[in-house]
């Protein structure tokens, strides 16, 4: 192929980073698509280094030694974050969200690709030192959320079911209570799906009393393998966290009263 | 903020791009963000669409008008997608997929960012032109894919239940035939969760006789609306599609037998 410019070149160099965040890409990858040096290809990436950290838009990381290269970090802004948590709670505010039960509907924010890609990138960067193997979530509110956040830090995503299914093969299954219904709920792992001795970053739509997450750390005992961390989008302060201690929040409410969402706000990661 | 160069100019307008793929962005966003003129920034433009052609990433559109800007389509040449069903392939043929009752084991692979990403900007690409309004899937399986062609396609994503849930509300239940087990079943979709009179594309991980698409299609019928595309990652060939004419997928096989899959290879989108 004919040499690139500069110009060019940070383009496709941006455009490969974006595609597989907390991947290593190797140098060498990019001297060979774009037919330029590997110390022409370093300089590009000093360019690109310094216009996302401007900009908050993300780190690009570089590993050395024999299996090194560069990864980019996927993250946005404290201000931009709190803008969106914000939003969030706007959006969530809106009459016509509490449903029998005093359940919220929230489904169309949970499979909005615009919002879940945000709040995947927040999320995310707080795990970015766990070392995760995977992240893990229970079906099904939760899965393109837990998928972003898995992406995003360049792991596998792993599907707890509410019922064994004949195409995942030998499962383990496990009872727990729900906090949200407050009945006692079964979920079920493929033996295949997880080596053991993983870690594992478990996300989810929303958290009441934590019995989910003691659910997962459960399951995950059974696989040999360790909770490393907790994620979710919204969290009711109403009821006590009496199964797990640590968990982090995008936005946050105190209750649900006469069919309105109460003193809803960016959780305290954003103050 | 001060004024950057043109290299850095291009990397945070890729940047911005990548990340709302099919979204109209006005270049009014770039101006401002960038601190500079808009006649700056359309050159900036020209580079990157011209880049990201000659290396098959994917096209920048302009859209003209009071509501114009530009949009990122992603894409994968021809040849790079045939390259993805080739290892797709390789990678289900892997021995000790094959489980009790001749099912294929492939959740690690619906269930993997890399894979998954890449499926997904390919499947986006066959619906660009269809102006769909929603991807719909039903769970649990296909769900990463479903969301990340929704994602390209900057459409919301929809997903049918297998059990109406109380974080719903109302929901509209239909019964079909699985192919994949022969048996009867349900699906439900929660009445706030698309308009009517909407364009969807059903998104899944696998298809045998086409049941579940003749489920999708007749529960789209209760909301008014129309299904325009059907997708899967693995298409099994040994069953008759006597339910539906249309629809792409990315490999076929022929059976299972043997505990093996014979006659696995990309489908005839790369031929």
């Amino acid at each position: 192929m004919e040499k690139l410019s500069r110009n060019s070149r940070v383009v496709a160099i941006t455009k490969i980073l974006m595609g597989s965040p907390n991947k290593i890409i190797r140098l060498n990858k990019f001297s060979d698509l774009l037919n330029a040096a590997k110390s022409t290809i370093s300089e590009d990436i000093v360019i690109i280094r310094e216009v996302l950290q401007k900009l908050e838009m993300g780190k690009v990381e570089t590993i050395s030694g024999a299996a090194g290269g560069i990864k980019f970090i996927p993250g946005i802004g404290d201000d931009k974050g709190k803008e969106f948590a914000l939003k969030l709670c706007d959006l969530l505010k809106d009459d016509g969200r509490v449903i029998a039960g005093n359940f919220i509907y929230m489904t169309d924010v949970m499979y909005n690709p615009e919002i879940i890609g945000e709040a995947g990138v927040i999320l995310s960067s707080c795990f970015k030192d766990k070392k995760a193997d995977y992240v893990i979530t229970v079906e099904t509110k939760g899965i393109p959320l837990a998928y972003e956040v898995a992406r995003n830090l360049g792991v596998q995503l792993v599907i707890a079911r509410r019922n064994t299914q004949v195409t995942e093969g030998p499962t383990m299954t496990i009872n727990y209570v729900s906090g949200t219904s407050g009945r006692l709920q079964q979920m079920s792992l493929s033996k295949k799906s997880m080596k053991s001795s993983s870690r594992c970053v478990f996300i989810d739509d929303f958290m009441k009393g934590g019995g989910t997450a003691q659910g997962i750390k459960d399951l995950l005992k059974e696989f040999d393998s360790e909770l490393v961390g907790i994620g979710v989008l919204v969290d009711n302060k109403e009821a006590e966290k009496t199964f797990i201690d640590e968990y982090v929040s995008i936005v946050e409410f105190k209750s649900v009263e006469k069919l309105a969402i109460t003193d809803i706000k960016p959780s305290n990661m954003f103050t």
